[in-house]
């Protein structure tokens, strides 16, 4: 039988995944709306903020719940505090979601323009970031999340080829500036959702080896698993 | 006398005040180098950035250790986890710093252009408002922190404002694209810097409020202070 303790890191563990399902969530409808000038999209985006708000504040209560009424050991303490950094890092990748949100509703204001940039490549690869960061820190894996910082290159590669591109096109054909220019935003508010997968990836990796080395824990063992047999 | 947990409270504090230093100072620094097209403090920045990413590992370290060696009571631990929070913000300002540095970076290339854009009024805001959620925190002060969001609105409107001239700019004056584009960013760095200011503010207020309307805490007790005779 589960303690009310274990209960309590399964209740947070659940709403932090759900927590990530909603901030990807709102990353794909916003670049969906971008794509297909859909303003309707865009309002639910808008409007979902306001939940990924509401799931940040809950899940940083519920920890510090955890750490208040019990006394977690080590490994569990690490895996609280990861915890709360992730969070912010999904909050942040909701609010960037509102950022490409608002770049479609200025977007859906001007002529269409053909533009030099592949912005649903681009999506997708910072959408596949981000559920790979969780991952990696669901089932603790340090090369996992490795793997999403070797990722976080390609996606910089692609912000800086875009960049290149869309100067260029401002330069040719002024009269698609602010179309090229919303392009470009886009292109640099998806490296930032990139950026905070990357966190995410980071404090996994920080987390896993510092339970690893500090606490000997073995390091596949996933850290919240880890203390299914300690209380 | 004061206990080794006391210690390390005040130690976590003064390390998070160095932290708040070397951000803003990183800021300073960036928007200077841009302002005087200053390479040396470009480089400055990008070596500063070093310095701050090891100070955040610190920080996040020591919290971790008074967390597992100790059993916080409350008002600490509240204490303890807004400062890892604070902590990622501060660091993300450092980002923001380097991006600054980059855009001064580009700026150099190119030739001088005069654009309708008050930078250093933004930067000198910008810096105000890092400056003050730090000393809301300190202080345990929800007003403090609550002017703090205020001056939020003021530099929203000002990237704003940069926004439409900078775009009327380079539909102009395609000439001078690049160096509009760059002050466009830069303008937009800034905002991000005031949002993370706003992000501590709002823990800042989150977690007094919280101790306060929690646990039973007087609401002008600064967090800190008012564990000094429960240990």
């Amino acid at each position: 039988m589960r303690t009310r303790f274990q209960q309590g890191l399964d209740d947070l563990r659940a709403r932090l995944l759900r927590m990530g399902g909603l901030a990807e969530q709102a990353v794909d409808r916003a670049c969906q709306a971008y794509i297909d000038r859909d303003l309707a999209r865009c309002h639910m985006v808008l409007e979902g903020e306001f939940q990924i708000n509401v799931a940040e504040r809950e899940i940083d209560e519920l920890a510090f719940d955890l750490l208040a009424l019990q006394q977690p050991i080590a490994v569990d303490l690490r895996f609280i505090l990861a915890v709360t950094k992730i969070n912010s890092d999904l909050e942040r990748v909701g609010d960037q979601a509102v950022n490409i949100a608002e770049r479609a509703m200025d977007l859906v204001e001007l002529p269409k323009a053909e533009l030099p940039v592949d912005i649903p490549r681009m999506a997708a690869a910072v959408s596949a970031m981000v559920r790979r960061s969780l991952e990696s820190f669901i089932e603790g894996k340090a090369e996992l999340a490795q793997a999403v910082l070797e990722m976080d290159n390609v996606v910089d590669r692609m912000k800086d080829e875009a960049f290149i591109t869309l100067v260029k096109t401002m330069n040719e054909r002024p009269e698609v500036t602010r179309q090229a220019l919303d392009a470009l935003l886009v292109a640099r508010n998806l490296e930032r959702v990139a950026d905070h997968a990357t966190n995410i990836a980071e404090d996994v990796i920080f987390w896993v080896r510092g339970a690893d080395v500090r606490h000997n824990v073995a390091p596949e063992t996933p850290l919240h698993q880890a203390s299914t047999d300690t209380h």
